[in-house]
């Protein structure tokens, strides 16, 4: 592996198998080819390479609950397996506008819609250098088992705002007091287009920054986390650039944290790649 | 002025005034359709929408000298006035990879060449906060005198690496010496594509941020700074946000900074399109 490997992994979409949705005359999200036969009149119909929701679902409300009736349907063929989270998600593609609509979490990347997480990278100065805080992922979570993460991260829902999500997250993740919380700061963002079967992910992931002191200790307080490791930086380094240990997108949130920490020099070949690959506004194919 | 607008200001190309160049099968960059006139075969030949440079130029030496013969005509015909430089730039996308050429800085525009300028922020951390020094253009400079610029910044010569250019630069521009110079970090990379009149800048500044001891005075070394200031950063954020004080593209190199120290809200609206602006893979239109 290398960092641009890892950018590469994340940045695995095709974007030829799928087509654009709209919300009226707005592109909401993505269906791949092989999905969009689940998908029926009137609530959605197909003309001009993309499909197009009910133009008489003429607010967010009505498209929501129409959605929703509709996402029911598709649990109840067997859809979503046991992944239903009853969390709303806003569809829209820039977090700070309106959303179009909500949509039940579990179904975001089956429409192609894109999610914005925020990352924490929680850190500790040190006399021998920056440390930082690795999570590993509870072995009994559904998605990417025992894998190492990001410090805190978690789904962004709809009607709340990215701070006060990372704030509450950061309580329930790994139980850092919203006092110690409140001094994460928002430092980069990192956007990727990635696949998975029929699914497409064109997610922002929101990077935050937070110095804890040296003598406090992160836990899992809602049992996501298997456990908690202060790593030296050169280690969280060399595990990324090396390994695939931890979850596919949580090495771009590092591999960040490395540039802006200036722990990748100018003047490496990767340099300039690195740094435009974690922000790549299309799909490489 | 925002920082959008900023970033709209210094992405101002408009591509479709322009055809590619090439060196064999590889883009070196771009010509104005209305500088086209000035080329000449066998140098240079047109086909299928694009110029070629002469092919049986098969080596970086044949072809910079050449090309260096051929500006020289162009500056006998007072193509570029004063500006002749006599500094060798060297013409590829990745600045990594070996040069296909070089070529006489001031052409480098003309042949919408990438160059790659570091650009450092040199800043103190005092008890009430970040301060920035400023230094102002000298009035005398025939580039946009008299404007306020990034602490530290330069041209990228050929035949020397980016940390190395950037420690001289700190040391002519703004008498900070070698020791200190060398703890300077390379953190951020900027891309954005400006043009001006027939001239065509797809650029990236490598951004490096430098902690100075609070004791330290920047000064000129070679007369291109008429004063060093230091400002609470917050002044540099407002005069950034509100005017056009800076040298346009300086602007984007200090947004960056802003970001990356968490004085942009992950909840302003503004924040997900100033991150993906600042590295713009492609002209905005």
């Amino acid at each position: 592996m290398s960092f641009l490997d890892h950018i590469a992994r994340c940045n695995n979409a095709h974007l030829s198998q799928f087509e654009p949705w709209f919300i009226g005359s707005t592109r909401a999200g993505f269906i791949h080819r092989d999905f969009a036969p689940a998908l029926k009149a009137p609530l959605f119909t197909h003309r001009d390479g993309g499909w197009h929701l009910d133009p008489s679902l003429d607010t967010s409300a009505t498209r929501s609950d129409a959605m929703h009736a509709f996402l029911l349907e598709l649990r109840a063929a067997g859809q979503f397996g046991a992944m239903w989270r009853d969390e709303s998600y806003p569809v829209t593609w820039a977090f700070a506008d309106p959303p179009l609509m909500t949509m039940e979490r579990v179904a975001v990347p089956w429409f192609g819609v894109r999610a914005f997480g925020p990352h924490l990278t929680g850190f500790v100065r040190r006399k021998d250098g920056l440390h930082l805080w690795v999570p590993r992922r509870s072995y009994s979570k559904p998605t990417f088992p025992g894998e190492l993460d990001n410090t805190v991260a978690g789904g962004q829902p709809a009607g709340l705002g990215i701070r006060d999500n990372l704030i509450k997250e950061c309580e329930e993740e790994a139980a850092i007091p919203r006092a110690l919380a409140e001094q994460a700061k928002a430092v980069s963002a990192v956007a990727y287009w990635n696949q998975s079967g029929l699914q497409l992910k064109p997610d922002v992931m929101t990077c935050f920054d937070l110095e804890l002191p040296d003598d406090f200790t992160p836990h899992a307080n809602d049992g996501e986390v298997h456990v908690f490791e202060l790593w030296p930086v050169r280690r969280v380094f060399e595990t990324v650039r090396d390994t695939i240990e931890f979850k596919y997108n949580c090495n771009l949130v590092l591999i960040d944290f490395f540039v802006r920490h200036g722990l990748l020099a100018a003047d490496d070949p990767d340099f300039f790649r690195v740094v435009e690959g974690l922000r790549r506004p299309q799909p490489s194919r």
